[in-house]
């Protein structure tokens, strides 16, 4: 039996600049940062190129959208291929006019699109007008095979579905990124934040624990007010898990960190050889977990 | 918009002697204790009517063994009719010679058994052989309506496996409630003991949050050794949480208790509308859940 060699991934916790091209920029410093520090998977936090532009419904908006491959796509490409690293890159995917996405791409160590992941799960909540912006993914729940390890992908409002994550699991991932924007409505955070943060967390250490992968999210700093105040205060928090769900390493929720640490392939099958939940699934009673609602009369 | 107005639960956290009469004796006198103290549904721990047996195979033991109805459920039925609740009671069940079950009867408040669920997911792990003790269920992930709220059951290794509480909230549970048997292999505690309990309560809270519903688990407790040593270290810590996976109400990890709190619709209503994961489900794209795995060729 061959288990395959620990490799380190970095999780870049940024705070955004209003300007494009400034993003795009620290985000190429952090890769190369990340790499010199022996990372081989380096993810960026949930359309890191901009303010989180979603907290208003703004036709003009659309102009920050790109192809992919892109702008964006075509400077960490290079910086992938110049640190041997492979680059996740979450990005506002314009496909056709009218037609956007909130797209992942996956970027390997020769600065090539391995793949993309298009957001499947789109929120609509006050201050998250997601479902505005981007169209549904059409590319499914996918696994990225690299010369590290096996790669997946979910996208922020994606984290909270079981589903999701077991597909992932399932396709043979060993980790389970999760790019993100998630903060709390400032006047909401006293009374409701710390529920919410932990929420959040333990929501994704479920994921890892039922399915028993490795789970990075990766999420921005601080406040941003692109439609006025109060705006969001987005929590940081990043954090890496394990397969059994223990924090193996946590960002603070106010600071820019990279947190560079270790996936394991070795422990994904220790932990699995002890909780052989893949074993145990019950794959003839599932029916209705594609439906929307079972609806009972009572 | 009507929601049903709260009610109480209670979660008996109990010890377990060697003989099951003193057992039900106990249950019966707790289940009064519960509706005393103003509890609607009382839900006893897995297998409350014997020491946990599975810590080794030995066909005699199949003598434990009752049908349904029996014994256990008629004692409880007389007490949820004298007290007016609700009784979820955790039974082996002897189906035919040669056939058993893990099963948890749900009894009304006038006695009747209401109906029945058969744990789906079966467990075989070193000192909790119940592949060998009980057939797979084969009466699907159920919910069951009562006069005070929807009740969903999972039992125990059932509680690892996020599709099943997927289910019980598609079902239109309230609260998952989840008899179990799980505790520390007394020399593996100290390296491994706190993250194995926190991955248990982990992985249920990330149940009640994705889902929206209520959860309640209640274990059992105490060192018990049927096998011989050093055998299990029961860890209680049995657990209410709300929707939102805060724990509301948790017993201890060394002492019998029972937890009396309350369900409120209302409370679900309420975090749904603010987190809506149920609409937005890709209902569309969890193709391939009910597989074994999905294999790729790498």
């Amino acid at each position: 039996m061959q288990v395959r060699p620990p490799y380190k991934i970095a999780l870049v916790q940024m705070a955004m600049a209003a300007e494009p091209a400034a993003n795009l920029d620290k985000a190429c410093a952090q890769v190369r940062q990340a790499g010199s520090q022996g990372a081989k998977v380096v993810c960026l936090p949930e359309l890191f190129r901009s303010p989180y532009f979603c907290q208003k419904e703004d036709a003009a908006l659309f102009s920050l959208a790109e192809p992919i491959p892109g702008p964006s796509t075509e400077a960490l490409g290079w910086e992938a291929r110049r640190s041997g690293v492979v680059v996740l890159a979450s990005i506002f995917e314009r496909r056709a006019a009218g037609l956007c996405h909130n797209t992942t791409a996956v970027i390997g160590t020769d600065g090539a699109i391995l793949g993309k992941y298009r957001k499947m799960h789109i929120p609509d909540d006050p201050g998250y007008y997601e479902k505005f912006y981007f169209a549904p993914g059409d590319l499914g729940f996918q696994v990225f095979p690299t010369e590290f390890g096996n790669l997946g992908v979910l996208v922020c409002w994606d984290q909270w579905f079981p589903e999701a994550a077991r597909l992932l699991a399932l396709r043979g991932a060993d980790i389970v990124f999760c790019p993100t924007a998630i903060g709390w409505h400032p006047d909401e955070k006293a009374a409701h934040g710390a529920a919410q943060l932990d929420a959040w967390r333990t929501v994704q250490r479920g994921h890892s624990i039922a399915n028993g992968v490795y789970l990075a999210a990766v999420n921005r700093v601080g406040l941003e007010t692109p439609a006025g105040p109060p705006g969001i205060e987005f929590w940081g928090s990043s954090f890496l898990c394990d397969p059994q769900g223990v924090i193996v390493v946590e960002a603070s929720a106010v600071r820019e960190e990279i947190l560079v640490d270790t996936v394991d392939p070795g422990r994904i099958e220790d932990v699995r050889r002890h909780w052989p939940f893949l074993r145990d699934r019950r794959i003839d009673a599932y029916q209705g977990i594609d439906h929307r609602f079972l609806d009972v009369e009572r």
